[in-house]
């Protein structure tokens, strides 16, 4: 059975899960739409997940993804910690606030989460998608066990052998391009930084399963073009933060329809884990910082607090506006138009 | 007039110049097949160049394309260079050799070769393509006024907006994937690091000329691909080192079909200015020297002493074994059954 025939797809379009961004209403949206709705559950607890779940499902009863994170949490390093915090120090005094005085592994791993793997056992989404590495045996055997087809974001041959080893359904493929955080299972090793184009096209020729393109897709002609290289789905996160459905706040809407938009920069001073952000004030910081960040997700609590502290004095230029290379084509849109709009591109390319 | 009819292409296919690889024998190969064969000329001097240009049009009456480096030359600085020489030093005793005392600029650009000008204006090559940057008002008006349609290499929006400015014709959409030296024309600037998928589209949608998409394209699948995202034509510069015709050597060859080909880098440490390289022991000498490098193409003068000095001692690691991310999916076999492949995967698709 074809990929869009197993979850009932009319289009071969993927709305990226991003955690924070993404909204129950709009992941309602693109599946009544036709194409595959996801929600970031990466940033929630099981509770704050659960709750999301019953909201989407509230709105409809087609397929839908979830996106969980498993990251090998990073090890907390006290002098790595004082010393980021001190290099932040400045920039919390510029906005009349104080960093914190210690930093909290803000997010759970899914592989280590056991409230949230038995949430998914029970409601059993469609999709249960993966983000920063995979599941031990006895994990992906319970999920796929609950009847969830398993996708894995992978960047390279390696990752996505890896990910076939593991039981992984499909790959999304996750090119350069793309915004938000990069879903390499260990940064600290090197990364060979593949385009979208090359990645696809590789995993498609050689890992042996299915493969959704991501990264510097904003329009049908992208979704086309994917398609031509074997892929079975385009994933799309920057074409929908614009979406009024969508939860970014005002300056990171402004930011992505200004000129702003023609660069971005991966940054691992937000979060601890290299994440592509529209070039802004954060971007800049980070790039200025010697030090060490203290890992993933502890650098985030920081991140956070900056973010909140800047916003609070009215300087929105702090923001994690993750956006991908594609980002000057982003259109403000609702994501129903948006779907029906890239499915007329397809047909016209 | 479509680009494909201005230059009497059957195939929307451009073999990349590959300055030291193609040959006369690849170029006259690959125009005969129906696509557009180059030569990359930035290498040679005026009678060098003069020398391919009779070789090639022996072989072939049909459209071509002469390629020549655009760079503003970097300036010499004494300290830098002997630390440079010194920081290699160590490699040159490996192989019982000593580095060069001091370092020439190799390769001239066209904006100061007055004798290569004169040769292109009397040749008349129907297409002339720029790396590195752009040429003044008086050469480029020389170029056009001798009948030649001008492409440049661009790596953004911005340069993409400049070579308009300037004149150029059609816009050869250089992206992260490619192999070979990047074509920024500042290396010192930000780099945005635009993948091929993204950059391609923002070009069609943006900057207002015919786009050739280039960077990690290895078959008809990648040639359809970008022609979904509205280029005219897809640069392939890796998928023919591997052909006979071309001048790359039995290492390159060996490096390429191999798994080494599954990891490539960017480094500046073999010219000076940024290049994609397959991983091999210059590549990693290069991630150890902390020290700048002396610029380009002053650098180049050092790492193709070294190279020729390994080679010597039959260390065959140290290559500018040049190549795009799409490496993996290079195929060996003449150049014109790798176009009439090229055609049939396109029909394919």
């Amino acid at each position: 059975m074809s990929f869009l025939d197993t979850l009932g797809l009319a289009l071969p379009i993927v709305q990226a899960p991003m955690a924070g961004t993404a909204t129950p209403e709009l992941a309602a949206a693109v599946s009544n739409a036709g194409a595959l709705g996801s929600l970031g559950l990466g940033s929630s607890d099981a509770a704050g997940a659960r709750a999301m779940i019953d909201a989407l499902q509230g709105r409809t009863n087609r397929a839908f993804n979830v996106n969980l994170f498993a990251h090998r949490r990073d090890t907390k390093d006290a002098a790595v910690e004082a010393a980021w915090l001190e290099a932040l120090a400045p920039s919390f005094a510029r906005f009349g606030a104080a960093p914190p005085t210690s930093l909290q592994p803000v997010y759970r791993s899914l592989a280590e989460d056991d409230a949230m793997m038995a949430l998914l056992v029970e409601r059993a989404p469609p999709v249960v998608s993966l983000h920063f590495g995979l599941l031990d045996a006895e994990r992906t055997a319970a999920l796929k066990g609950a009847g969830c087809l398993l996708f894995a974001t992978v960047t390279s041959l390696d990752e996505a052998r890896a990910a076939k080893r593991a039981g992984i359904d499909v790959l999304v493929a996750q090119g350069i391009e793309a915004g938000g955080h990069r879903g390499i299972f260990d940064p600290a090793a090197p990364d060979d930084a593949l385009g979208t184009l090359a990645l696809t096209r590789l995993l498609v020729a050689k890992a042996g399963l299915p493969v959704i393109a991501a990264g510097g897709i904003m329009d049908g002609h992208g979704i086309r073009a994917v398609l031509d290289l074997g892929a079975v789905a385009a994933q799309l996160g920057t074409a929908f933060v614009a979406c009024p459905e969508s939860n970014a706040d005002a300056a990171y809407r402004a930011a992505l329809m200004s000129t702003a938009a023609e660069h971005t920069v991966m940054t691992s001073a937000i979060s601890g884990r290299p994440a592509r952000c529209l070039a802004n004030r954060f971007t800049a910081l980070g790039a200025e910082i010697a030090a060490p960040t203290p890992g993933y997700p502890m650098t985030y609590d920081a991140g956070k607090a900056l973010i909140a502290a800047a916003k609070a004095a009215g300087e929105t230029g702090y923001g994690a506006q993750w956006a991908g290379q594609g980002a000057p084509l982003a259109r403000a849109m609702p994501a129903v138009e948006l779907v029906a709009t890239l499915a007329r591109e397809m047909e016209a390319a």
